[in-house]
């Protein structure tokens, strides 16, 4: 199953077959005091500068959040997306929790984005499912529901059997709908990350679907974070994830490392490019 | 299923519900040229560092390999083992491809040591494990025959399986048999890796036996190896792989947070340890 984004001039194709991913996270005012600021003072030098560093270190799609408290976001979040599609043919991931954002981004963006995100609560599905339904675009299911995020695997494959209903009933496909299994953090649950690899591999072998995942979550807490966040998106690209909202810039290495292991990357030919790329990259951003 | 280690006063259980345990390698002087002079020239002192060190980093088992061409290695053995164990209380794994080296270096070692390692190979099978039965050690078993290494993981399964049945045949059970399914580089085959990954499942769901692997052929030839080489040891143990003969200063963390995203650390608590040793390690050898 293929989910196919689109800018204007280029395709993105998520996929199990297909290299993994990278969806940059980096434009996301939440925790980043800078950003805040600049998005605040209409300063766009410096989200300029995020989209362009995020590209450079192999972002295939960008994540797009101008969630700042007191910011009117609708307003906001177009001038944002004109901004990112005029600097870069990565087509977009549009990110709120907000029904009226979301609906004032598709309205600005190129080609087929990304709407991060919709969960089994039923107030966003009826309010986000047919946004998406209208403009074409398609969606992350968050396995949540008005209960919370279930503790078992079982349990949220339910909820993402619910979402996948839902969005198939009012005409969106299962290919444009990608499920992300949620994650807590391995600090304070031992089992938190074994019943998120569980839950990706019964969404792969019930459903087929595409699988995102927010990698950070999971060391919430602990010392040595990159570690455990590298580690956990191998094994996660092993279960079957397809796609990540993360960093490119810390995780791209091992994205391309896992790619190449897990059969992906012929001659490891685009293992040894990115490789390249992230030198000169380091050479002229400490030079 | 448990392969016990022993040194004199110290027990190593190897298993799939137990934290993945570090063979430490570096007592190897292949490509090491120090080592090799400090073998030939008797000088202790670097060996005494090279154990002390892998250790302090987390080293569970120690793999001792005195290969030093011109070197009498029968002779040599018997001394490096005595030294090792007169320096840890972790157990022994003695690693020549000379049955005779094997041979004396049991006849020195303490406790339960480890062989590394029979093959599937004729030659190998009748020199090997009679003198592993004898001593009541534990072998590691190569997915490799008279024909090589076979391509397939099914292939693999059944040279393990030959190898299985040889020691059962002489006495020595299933649990002290570790089998090491070999690695190839991803460098010049794409599915080297996968074939490895497959035929640890495999081994897992046929024998439940415990899995050796050899983490950085994987990688060779290319660059950035070390993040190739955190992500397959991710990688194979998600698979079932319970043991590694590698570098602990180098992959210690990352097996330290595989375990912890495996369900293996409860709270954290050893993955925790682990950083703060390292955090101290890394400032003492700095400074």
């Amino acid at each position: 199953m293929h989910t196919i984004l689109k800018s204007n001039t280029k395709e993105v194709i998520i996929g199990i077959d297909r290299p993994f991913v990278i969806i940059g996270e980096k434009i996301n005012p939440t925790g980043h005091k800078k950003l805040a600021a600049a998005l605040t003072e209409g300063n766009f030098d410096y989200i300029r500068q995020l989209v362009e560093r995020q590209v450079a270190w192999g972002a295939d799609v960008l994540d797009i959040n101008v969630g700042v408290p007191g910011l009117d976001e609708v307003a906001m979040i177009p001038k944002v997306v004109e901004l990112v599609a005029s600097l870069t043919d990565a087509p977009i991931c549009l990110d709120s929790g907000n029904p009226e954002v979301l609906a004032a981004g598709l309205a600005a963006a190129p080609g087929k984005p990304l709407v991060n995100s919709v969960s089994g609560e039923e107030k966003r599905l009826e309010a986000v499912l047919p946004i998406v339904r209208e403009r074409g675009a398609a969606v992350i299911g968050l396995t949540m529901d008005d209960q919370g995020i279930p503790k078992t695997a079982e349990e949220r494959l339910a909820v993402a059997e619910k979402i996948l209903e839902r969005a198939a009933r009012i005409g969106i496909p299962a290919e444009d709908v990608i499920i992300d299994p949620l994650v807590l953090t391995v600090g304070s649950d031992s089992k938190a990350a074994l019943v998120t690899l569980q839950t990706i591999e019964l969404l792969r072998k019930n459903f087929g679907v595409n699988v995102n995942l927010g990698a950070s979550n999971v060391s919430f807490g602990l010392p040595d974070r990159l570690t455990v966040n590298q580690a956990f998106l191998a094994l996660a690209m092993q279960a079957g994830a397809t796609c990540s909202i993360t960093d490119p810039i810390k995780l791209g290495a091992t994205i391309k490392a896992a790619d190449l292991l897990l059969g992906r990357d012929d001659y490891a030919m685009r293992f040894i490019k990115y490789f390249r790329q992230a030198e000169s990259l380091r050479a002229k951003e400490s030079g």
